[in-house]
């Protein structure tokens, strides 16, 4: 029996796409062996790596001035390889701070610039929101300004892309990329790791625009220059191929569900159904401000915290999986990815309401 | 039909490996998803990653006063993170030269480094052999002495562990750790991305002496830092599940086939079978001395070179893979990682000896 999986990374991938990754595991294409047998550098393996580039240009309709980028490390190695590869001649950049995942950022990044500064935060709020264009500070000249677009941890949202004139904007997109259209000319560099909304851990996709290439500083590691890696199409080092295929499966897949708007759709009917049910609970909450609610990542908390073992051991009863929210926070959490079918955040809200009914 | 897959990495995996994996794919032990799915932080996950570590600690005798890491990056990650983790108060360290994988590892090293002092180098006689003890030169004080203990294109090897006195000896070990039995307790570090031995691509296991920990520069990004993934476990970021998992399935087939020393007579047969024949050919010449001749990668050259492609085309019809020499030399190569059963090389042998049976 498959569960509903609510886990917010490595998280679900669509059945069909494990299907079809177990079926070719120990054979791919008839040719004897498994693909991730095969050399970064045979024909059979980079057709699988230049169609992944190209499904995913296409798909999220990345412009071709910008280089898409296949790494490994995931968010973190980027919170460093964003200033050592971005920061010019400022040695300055600014930053939103949504949450967790934005202090992270901003932590690392203070290990690398003379001058981090906060061009707008919600921590006095709790990071229960995003923040008002009327609460930004004016920057100065930075080399670019960064932001994380969802809070995986918070769960909060932007709703659309912040403004940021000429100062590259820079993006961690971990936790939304592929889940709703976006404009890319928008940005300077989006950065993503693959195991929420693309495919499993251990690879990031970085999409930078190609102006802002050739500014690392002399002491960034090669396998984190991007301009290195671009002309080494992501394979200056091996590159972690099975993932990469996995990836490029998971894009089949989105591709065969009609593309990111129909995601967008989807995404949009996923999380309304949870939030609808929230917020007309008396049981439970979520503790977003409704315009910067996530539609990828919803925390809730009980109004009866004795209550919240039992809910999850009758949830797991109940096929409903990885609902615990986030060490650091507590409370729950439902993460409703592109994998995840609407079919199971129906059953997820049902299980609530039956929950609370006997509960209430 | 399964190939005899001859690829320097990614390379074969045993089958048993590949049939397991393949078998519980979808639903991992039962729990209704896939390994790929789970959470590095759940429970099933994490007894996944422990006992990989205490197996690969049990196999390789590693002892207790060294951490294993589990990282991203392969070994062009580590060329950049040993001098940022390890290069302490001298900012010198020493290199022995042997081929383009030493090679590499200098280039990188020298950005870093305020002295590159290279204690032995081949290079004067085409990288055909490691260095004699005679031809060290005494380098002073430095940090650490790096050397690579296969070199995989040039096809050559250390017999013996280099005498490094005092000094940290530092060891890229990516294409022949658990071949052999070692004494690791005369290393300070070992490196090695599993492609090649271990696993698939995408997952780099690092083996440091707890005393050379808390040295990182503070421009070393913290993903990187050998001592802060120590203290997460190796999950400061997400780490590659999947490919852990995987390792973690190679060491249990090694320990199954009789452990590292069973591994090393086996590969011992091996390659002796194939420099045999080499030796005897009037056709096929290998180019390394005998005593630095590479039990791992054997890269062989055809007397008559205008025969180059016919041989590849028809050992391709044979089901004999992947024996292109590296692209910067040419020729040919045959890797015999632990995964290479003797009937491998058997019926390569016996290819090759029809093969000049027919143009001699």
């Amino acid at each position: 029996m498959r569960v509903y999986n609510f886990s917010a990374g490595p998280s679900a991938l669509p059945l069909e796409v494990l299907e079809r990754a177990r079926n070719e595991l120990t054979d791919f294409e008839g040719c004897g062996m498994s693909i991730m047998e095969m050399s970064h550098r045979s024909e059979a393996y980079e057709a699988v790596a230049h169609k992944s580039e190209a499904l995913l240009r296409k798909l999220f309709a990345v412009p071709q001035n910008y280089r898409i980028l296949f790494l490994q490390g995931g968010a973190t190695a980027q919170f460093a390889a964003v200033p050592l590869n971005l920061s010019g001649p400022n040695r300055r950049a600014a930053f939103i701070n949504t949450g967790i995942w934005s202090s992270k950022a901003i932590a690392e990044a203070e290990r690398y610039l003379d001058d981090v500064v906060i061009a707008a935060s919600t921590e006095s709020t709790g990071f229960n929101r995003v923040p008002e264009p009327g609460e930004w500070l004016d920057t100065g000249p930075v080399d670019y300004l960064h932001y994380t677009d969802n809070e995986t941890i918070g769960g909060v949202e932007f709703a659309s892309i912040p403004a940021s004139g000429d100062t590259p904007l820079v993006c961690d997109m971990s936790s939304n990329i592929l889940s709703r259209e976006m404009d890319i000319s928008r940005f300077g560099l989006i950065y993503a790791g693959a195991q929420k909304n693309m495919g499993p851990s251990g690879i990031t996709v970085v999409i930078v625009r190609d102006d802002l290439l050739g500014r690392a500083r002399k002491e960034t590691p090669s396998f984190m220059n991007y301009s290195i890696q671009s002309k080494n199409g992501s394979m200056l080092n091996t590159p972690p191929t099975y993932p990469w295929y996995l990836l490029g499966l998971v894009l089949e897949w989105l591709e065969g569900q009609g593309g990111v708007k129909a995601m967008e759709i989807q995404n949009e009917r996923k999380s309304a159904l949870l939030y609808s049910a929230l917020d007309q609970s008396s049981l439970f909450y979520n503790p977003v401000e409704p315009g910067s609610r996530s539609r990828m990542n919803i925390p809730f908390i009980l109004a009866r915290p004795e209550l919240e073992s039992l809910f999850l051991q009758q949830a797991r009863e109940a096929g409903l999986v990885n609902l615990e929210g986030h060490r650091s926070v507590g409370g729950f959490r439902a993460s409703l990815y592109n994998a995840m079918p609407y079919e199971g955040v129906s059953a997820l809200v049902s299980f609530m309401s039956d929950f609370e009914g006997r509960h209430a």
